[in-house]
């Protein structure tokens, strides 16, 4: 039953760095990790099995703070359809799709009119030739508009609505292409015919892939209820291939969320109920929007647009109220705020609370901040979810902040020198999940983008240490889960073998780095 | 961080019996059970500590599948008043008492004012010279009557209350006695104004009272939603002495049962939801009542009350759609049912499920059963909570039932041999929490009481091997936590250090042995 694996270079922590060349493992807890000879010795006395690491490299495994896994489940089940060069390779490329597809709905995205050889837009009777029997739906890339088949427009009552943004054809018949309004109404009837096993299949599908990207815990944030009854299931059948943190949520609708308050507190399910594989931590709440929308709410409106200064979307009373329930319940709350002006509603919400510190309350993203902030947050014992790989995909961002602000943007070191406690978290599927792209961009901040204010912001990189800490121990202390930070003795043997040494090789390398095994609770989950 | 136990005389399981020397222990749980030269050699290697046992035996913990803890709680917070002989004495005590007492009421059972010296009834003037701050609340003997003092008849609202059943003196004036209708009113107030700190001292007190009896889990049923809020910050303060699962229970309330069901299905809790020490199990629900109330529900009317039958508390089709919806939501249910009429419609409404076997339903004490029950419950799967000690205390059942249904009271060898799953329990505080005293009762079913039925059913007596074997694994099985059954490598270490060899003492001696010393993860627990 002990599991030896030796003849590794196995990096323990992080912080002190600590690399040893063994581990010991039993009931999937490290026991022992360092030399060789102590794990032969144990094994050769206890029985158990010796693994030969082959020199190769081992890390803890990576911990995502801010994931979305339904929506990742989504996305893995969504054909890619960028760069489809005619309607024809449209229809082969779903034919084939539709073969594997095992949910309700067969999806597709990315594809572009422009491109096809066919020089027109597709139309339901395309698809129809394709696949009748169930929903087609594929967004166009500009996610503004999309193309059902006949069935899916059935579904949702779109073939027989009146709507402008429903496309007819010269008789005044549905050709299949929605627009906008049409489009919205689309996705969400697509969300409500979903079944339980769709569900399953999408949560399932995630944590897979989380698996093969070594990342073996999550914390998924905005899990709605039929999320957290597939975990439950998936969990209950051993089917959960990594550990999950779940901060449920309403969605927009602050009704839900005073629901979903009411039954935990029934039940008395205070933070951290559940086991090893799934817990309930508390819950998500939107505060603002996004930069790239300019619905991210800031103090002074936005360089590229004086108009606005974004927006939030609730009240400061209203934050309080939940916040206050939620933390009087016991629970963990996660607060979404990206421009300062929304983090400062969260700070002086969290300010009026007792004990934010032990409750470890939780900042989603804390983009935009300010130097007062950081001061605030550091003082008040705040916990912030960060997902570095927007300093890549925000290259636009200085247009919006102009040159003053940007330099507080995505201030990781300063929040971490001033003893904030900070986790990595990727958004995905909004970022990818893939940790070796948020470590290289934490590491390198846009440097070889050529990213307008890496300049400004470079004193904001980390250490390759500081990135690979904040992604075990810093996202596991914002989760409670220190037991999952790092190998050390006692705690759960969670990690991961890569293709190579990320101390050993160039920063412009670590994006390239590949996960070729993932253990959790020293069993392999993957491949 | 290993620690080994050495030189012990140390029965790992039951069935078969094992007894091996030695313990390795790690991270709670056992990862070797055998011989003492491996665990030294183990710990040599590894570090970490080792005991020597002494000699001295060692058993897995005690696993009492059906527990009240809240009222054990109670009933341990209660004074003892029994042959208390004069008003002098009980305010001596009382006085005593009170110093002690952390919770919010000050309760003593058992006075009898037949045996006071005073020859008089107490009042609530007495119990005014000793307690004014405080309500007191001290039950007769016979648990019709009761003396309260003023601020407790204040607090529950007799002191200006219209009732035959409230004493009053020559002026008219309430003396503090209460009796009948007022007395069960006095009982319910004082319920509904305990306090969430009464109710963490209650089961905190229960808690570590079982881990003194060598009680390492326990089945709470009937556990309601404060008594579950208090175990939950228990949970999450460290506090929780044993492993707790839990029955939720609305009551006789089956409005209250729906509204707990619709909690536990909106936040997709299913059975086994929890960690090692809390995990919600699903639902207790009363079908009947007592052979000793005559309440219990028989298909032939009581062989010493031919008018009665007993009765339901519910109806089938109640039963049925709470069971149901129960069974879907992934819950387990635990259904009390000591008539064999009750027992005849739980099992109607078992048959009528998909799967009961795999969620290992459970008919709570199945005292009355005829033989085809047997027959049924084993084909269906069904688990079964029995509480042994019940044989002793329940020495006038053959008047009750008649010497033809005597013969399948408490049938416990029956069902074993016909390998339906048996767990034991207590249903303390009704039966003593003392494993020892249920043992006993087992293997000798009341030959050394002189109990009337003895004869008649002593063919269903249990070796001592069984008893023990469904006082570990038994329990153990009907809750889903084999990883708790007996020593075994890979599972959790929870024993106890007894001062005799069980297998080396005559069966009489059974319920004299004493807990030396109680673990729970391989840590001491008590004293």
């Amino acid at each position: 039953m002990p599991t030896g694996f030796i003849n590794g270079v196995i990096y323990a922590s992080f912080n002190p760095l600590r690399r040893v060349e063994a581990l010991l493992i039993v009931n999937g807890r490290v026991i022992y990790a360092g030399d060789r000879e102590v794990v032969e010795t144990a094994i050769k006395a206890l029985g158990g099995e010796l693994f030969d690491l082959g020199g190769r490299v081992v890390l803890p495994g990576f911990i995502d703070s801010h994931v979305h896994l339904d929506e990742l489940g989504i996305y893995l089940n969504t054909l890619d359809l960028r760069n489809v060069r005619s309607i024809a390779e449209l229809k082969e490329k779903l034919r084939k799709h539709a073969e594997r597809t095992e949910t309700t709905w067969i999806l597709g995205h990315g594809w572009d009119q422009e491109l096809f050889e066919e020089k027109r837009w597709p139309t339901r009777w395309d698809l129809d030739e394709v696949v009748r029997d169930k929903p087609v739906m594929l967004t166009r890339v500009c996610l503004h508009a999309a193309v059902l088949n006949t069935k899916a427009m059935e579904l949702t009552g779109l073939l027989n609505a009146h709507s402008l943004s429903i496309v007819r054809d010269e008789n005044g018949v549905p050709t299949g292409i929605v627009k906008e309004e049409a489009f919205d109404n689309a996705r969400e009837k697509f969300k409500e015919t979903l079944t339980e096993s769709d569900y399953e299949k999408f949560i399932e599908d995630a944590t897979r892939y989380a698996a093969s990207q070594g990342v073996t815990t999550v914390g998924f944030v905005s899990c709605d209820e039929r999320s957290l009854k597939a975990l439950s299931k998936l969990r209950e059948e051993g089917r959960l291939s990594i550990r999950v943190r779940v901060y449920l949520s309403p969605g927009r609708r602050v009704s839900n969320c005073w629901e979903i308050l009411k039954a935990l507190k029934k039940l008395s399910i205070r933070r951290g109920f559940g086991d090893d594989m799934l817990k309930i931590m508390g819950v998500k709440i939107l505060v603002d929007g996004s930069l790239g929308a300019r619905t991210a709410w800031l103090t002074k409106p936005y360089s590229d647009d004086p108009s606005t200064s974004g927006c939030p979307n609730i009240s400061e009373e209203a934050l309080e109220s939940i916040v206050k329930e939620a933390h009087e319940a016991g629970l963990q709350v996660a607060i979404h705020g990206i421009g300062d002006r929304a983090i400062d509603m969260i700070l002086s919400v969290f300010k009026r609370l007792k004990g934010v510190e032990r409750r470890r309350h939780r900042v989603e993203h804390a983009s935009v901040l300010r130097e007062d902030q950081v001061e605030e947050m550091s003082k008040l014992g705040i916990a912030v979810s960060v997902q570095p790989r927007f300093i890549i995909t925000d290259w636009w961002a200085e247009k919006r902040l102009g040159k003053e602000r940007v330099r507080w943007l995505y201030s990781f070191k300063t929040m971490m020198e001033k003893g904030i406690a900070v986790g990595f978290g990727t958004d995905s599927p909004v970022e990818p999940l893939n940790p070796w792209e948020t470590i290289y961009a934490a590491v390198t901040r846009g440097k070889y983008e050529g990213i307008s204010y890496y300049e400004s912001t470079a004193k904001e990189s980390l250490t390759l240490e500081e990135a690979l800490q904040a992604y075990t121990w810093g996202s596991a202390y914002i989760m409670f889960e220190e037991d999952l930070a790092g190998l050390t003795e006692g705690g759960l043997a969670d990690f991961i073998i890569i293709d190579k040494d990320p101390f050993a090789i160039e920063e412009k390398e670590l994006k390239n780095v590949r996960i070729l095994e993932t253990y959790i609770n020293g069993k392999r989950v993957w491949p």
